[in-house]
């Protein structure tokens, strides 16, 4: 018998309760008995999940409202889910990055493989930006903020509502400051020797992506003396890393006039913006003009969005990242090296690489495949969930 | 018309002439027209491939006693390959190989992806060691070892016949002394900080393998003031590497006696031999042995030999590395990390993370998947085999 305080969510007696008993962190509403009780819980509510045969599981996080209608929390039936649980979630997320890197900017939560499912918590120094991206998480964001300040000590907590995820749990879009307040301006992030600008909550999303960083280091080994060309460069991800690394110049290219600003002024700040150019432009037109100059550089990396967001996009995406490959490939110098990245969740690996190879070789092209990167270990993979590694940089030398 | 000096073999018209084309390296046996005079040709010779229609694909190398009955060298049917063809080769593979590594310590030829196929070449500083894994090779080796001093400048070349490929190609298994003379003791590599032994062309088979490069630097920046242990050590990859880094201490577990000895004098070398230990013996027996005890480490990592050499070996090299996770884990103490490494060409990524994921489930425990790992840059895949990339390192926060 349970001696919970939590009320109780039951699976079905047919239901599969022996894959969360083996780890699997979500139950979706078709394997639980929705009872009217049930469906009239408030989303975010702590349950008891019991098997079919009111075995206990442990707790989880219930929104009606979601198809994944419950989130595993916590294994042991008798804990309370308070801020002294969450600070000891914090704690050990901490730990793991403060192994890994000498100063305090990095992912420290990543969600259902940190064991807080649904939300992300990204760190830049003294400033923690959360994005509650499940409705437990805004039900607890008061205690979750509080025990993020005690087990960090940030003095600024933002909280980012622009999650896509946030939608499918029935959630807002309001951004807000948590604690302390808003950067005024830009913040400087350290990160592979070279200085980012990351605009937090600005009205762009010109935000700083963390995953990448050891695609950024791999790339930038390339780069000594080089000539770099970054395609879809945002804040200068490639490119900055590449000048810390003695790049002899790079040019970045992007859709976004704000990210390229952020670029500079990080070029600025590493002084190196002798070295450094930037053209805003959509990405496939600026291609094909660099190729009808004749332009041609040492490294070149296109880490574009996704395109290919769902399953349905899948084809199309593809096609897309062929296009990216064949229209990079000219411009890579003979011997030089090429960057291509996806971050479609859509896309495995296996179509990905074979898209790029098949661009590239439609360029007349052939090359070696040196290096294949995913995301950072700031960016865990839950792993019963380890399918879900959407990022994935191919590195070729032609 | 061809103007080749080479005789010419010929696909079969329905063969797939189009994969070839599209820069597939192999062509198999029952693809080719094997008239007598083909069956006829003495292993190693170069050929011009056409097609059905007669039409030139390339210069490929011809072994009719292989499967592979010939791989594709050159699309240039007009090229001629002799010393300076190989010179160029090697020297475009040196290019990436002293852009990547401060020191000549690498591999210096990985096969089809550097456009030599079946030849494999390590550098250890002043000495390079052949694996002439195909006919031609064997054939060109002579040309090859004086390109390969022209290139690199190194004194001394070796050649080892210990691939298992070679018994395919109807190759013997004869070590020798090309050029220079065989180092007289283990030779000192330098990697990631830490000095290894490598004992080329031992009787002992503990020579040094250079692909773990990458895997050895992630799990050193776990190590820090860590006690490590390090099972399937061999001359010490992981458990010196790890000491290099600030480990505590190393405990480093294999079969094999001279391969241990040889860590032995690596730790030596670097000073460290207060913080290293050995012991020999069964890993399976060490590793039960090391519970019974009470043993507990801050980082587990097990490198074991190739579970599953072949697809028929599939389900038994499963349950093998299953069985390894669910030894080691219980040796890691609370928030510590487990690296599991295959070095198994049949399983894939997805099959040896499931099998990891079971066996650590068995052992009572739950992880974060935080990298995945595989073979450094210089074993570049080329891109129509990229699922020959053998080696996955997982490595699990617990």
């Amino acid at each position: 018998m349970t001696q919970s305080p939590y009320p109780v969510i039951r699976m079905r007696p047919k239901a599969q309760a022996r894959a969360i008993r083996h780890g699997y962190p979500w139950v979706y509403d078709n394997e639980l008995v929705t009872d009217r009780r049930t469906k009239k819980m408030e989303p975010g509510t702590i349950a008891v999940l019991e098997d079919g045969e009111r075995q206990p599981l442990g707790l989880v996080a219930v929104n009606p409202a979601s198809r994944i209608m419950a989130r595993m929390l916590e294994r042991d039936t008798a804990a309370q889910i308070d801020q002294s649980w969450l600070a000891a979630r914090l704690t050990r997320a901490l730990s793991l990055r403060e192994r890994l890197y000498d100063q305090p900017y990095y992912r420290l939560i990543h969600a259902e493989a940190d064991g807080l499912p649904g939300v992300v918590i990204d760190r830049f120094g003294d400033v923690a930006v959360i994005q509650p991206n499940a409705a437990w998480a805004e039900v607890f964001l008061s205690q979750l903020t509080a025990a993020l300040v005690e087990v960090t000590g940030v003095s600024h907590v933002l909280k980012s509502a622009s999650g896509r995820a946030r939608v499918l749990e029935g959630l807002d879009d309001v951004n807000a400051v948590l604690v302390g307040k808003a950067p005024e301006a830009a913040l400087p992030v350290p990160m592979n020797g070279a200085t980012y600008m990351a605009d937090l909550l600005g009205g762009q999303k010109t935000g700083l992506f963390y995953d990448q960083r050891p695609n950024h280091a791999f790339a930038a080994r390339l780069c000594k003396n080089a000539r770099v060309l970054d395609v879809f460069s945002h804040v200068g991800g490639f490119s900055l890393a590449a000048l810390a690394a003695g790049a002899d110049s790079a040019l970045a290219i992007d859709g976004s006039a704000p990210a390229l600003d952020l670029a500079q002024e990080g070029a600025a700040r590493m002084g190196m913006q002798d070295r450094f150019e930037t053209r805003k432009g959509d990405a496939f037109d600026v291609l094909t003009a660099l190729a009808e100059e004749g332009a041609q550089f040492d490294v070149v990396i296109c880490d574009p969005p996704a395109f290919a967001p769902s399953k349905k996009a899948l084809e199309a995406g593809l096609r897309a990242y062929e296009r990216v490959a064949r229209l990079a490939a000219p411009l890579v110098a003979e011997g030089g090296y090429l960057g291509l990245c996806s971050c479609s969740h859509a896309v495995d690996l296996t179509r990905f690489r074979s898209a790029c190879t098949r661009g590239i070789g439609r360029a007349g092209r052939e090359g070696q495949l040196i290096h294949t990167g995913s995301a950072g270990p700031d960016h865990p993979l839950h792993p019963q969930l380890a399918e879900s590694g959407y990022l994935k940089a191919l590195f070729y030398r032609l």
